[in-house]
């Protein structure tokens, strides 16, 4: 079984902060919403968050909705090889059982992701997805992985099929994943840092190549 | 070089015959839009589209969304070894500059297409993106390839790393992935037809697959 973390994820509610903000304000009247119960989106918030710590990578739900819709539609889920988590900056962490259908429109994302920080669980019945308070290292301990690669501009440079060759030796290998459009991990990520490409890629480009190379070692 | 052709493909702005229906009235009025100005969307104009023939397929621009940026943003297409076509159900195609960074918000990729109905290319300058009626056929005539591969639910079984082999084994390889959520296509496609899994696949899963086991043929 593959695991793979989208880890620091830009995912979150407006922080209060910027509650007040016209950009906020406006946007959050225009969708029938209070201000506090709708997704930080630098589409649409990018005068706020601005004035926020690292304002020029904040707000972006479109990753991660991208790297859901890839992995939850690939081949490797559609065999039960691959269980998908998302991490966020606040250290929250999503749960996504492998049949969860993503919306493919990015609206419906958003509310989907407003309605699941507000309830904990979506639907609540089901719960397709849920989320929880936890830190990316109490999640790795959680999952116990017997191999740990962190995907990082920086990491030791090897090609995508020799990663998946490395991932399909193991029994539960575990592949982590920034959310986050540029820039680097804010804490700590104390294991193996491996890179597929020479130049940066996008989160979603580095899970697909993760994936597909992935599904080769299978039998 | 990978020709990758997404094939009628459901993008197209709303037709005559629905242009009155209220769906679409009130959603172009949300937009500040005319209602011939804005693209067909199944989310928002669902109760319109069940008028139109093909109607439970039709309004995805969505697909397109996402086959674009997991194209445009892979190793293949940062090496210059991609070109991506969308041809939609209309006979138009869409020309791509390999170097476009096509828009991560999916209200901003409408916004963008709805544009390039209307000017026929985008931006006016550089011309990332224009538009051409053309038909399927035409289309691969132009491109002239060595091999073309229609990837088609019915057709010969083979692996994506073998079908990855091939195309790496030709100079112009051309494959058609098509761009609707489920069914046939509607017009002829009198070429080799493959499939690379024995359930149905999103359209954005065989374009990852196809392009991450074509850059291994790649030196």
């Amino acid at each position: 079984m593959l695991h793979l973390v989208i880890a620091e994820a830009e995912l979150e509610l407006v922080p209060k902060a910027i509650l007040d903000h016209p950009a906020v304000v406006n946007h959050a009247r225009r969708r029938g919403k209070r201000p506090d119960e709708i997704l930080l989106d630098s589409t649409y918030h990018h005068a706020a968050i601005k004035k926020l710590p690292d304002g020029e990578r904040r707000g972006r739900p479109d990753i991660v909705h991208i790297c859901l819709l890839n992995a939850l539609e690939s081949i490797a889920n559609k065999e039960g090889l691959l269980r998908v988590y998302v991490h966020t900056r606040n250290d929250e962490v999503i749960y996504i059982k492998p049949e969860t259908r993503i919306p493919r429109n990015y609206n419906r994302f958003v509310g989907l992701m407003e309605s699941l920080f507000k309830n904990r669980a979506v639907p609540r019945d089901l719960e397709l997805l849920r989320i929880e308070e936890k830190s990316l290292g109490e999640l790795v301990e959680e999952i116990k992985p017997d191999g740990i690669f962190v995907m990082h501009e920086e990491g030791e440079l090897i090609k995508p099929k020799d990663l998946g060759k490395m991932l399909g030796e193991l029994e539960n290998p575990l592949v982590i994943v920034g959310g986050f459009p540029h820039g680097d991990f804010r804490s700590e990520v104390p294991w193996k840092k491996i890179s597929i490409y020479e130049a940066p890629l996008m989160a979603w480009t580095i899970v697909n190549e993760i994936i597909t190379n992935f599904e080769h070692w299978v039998p």
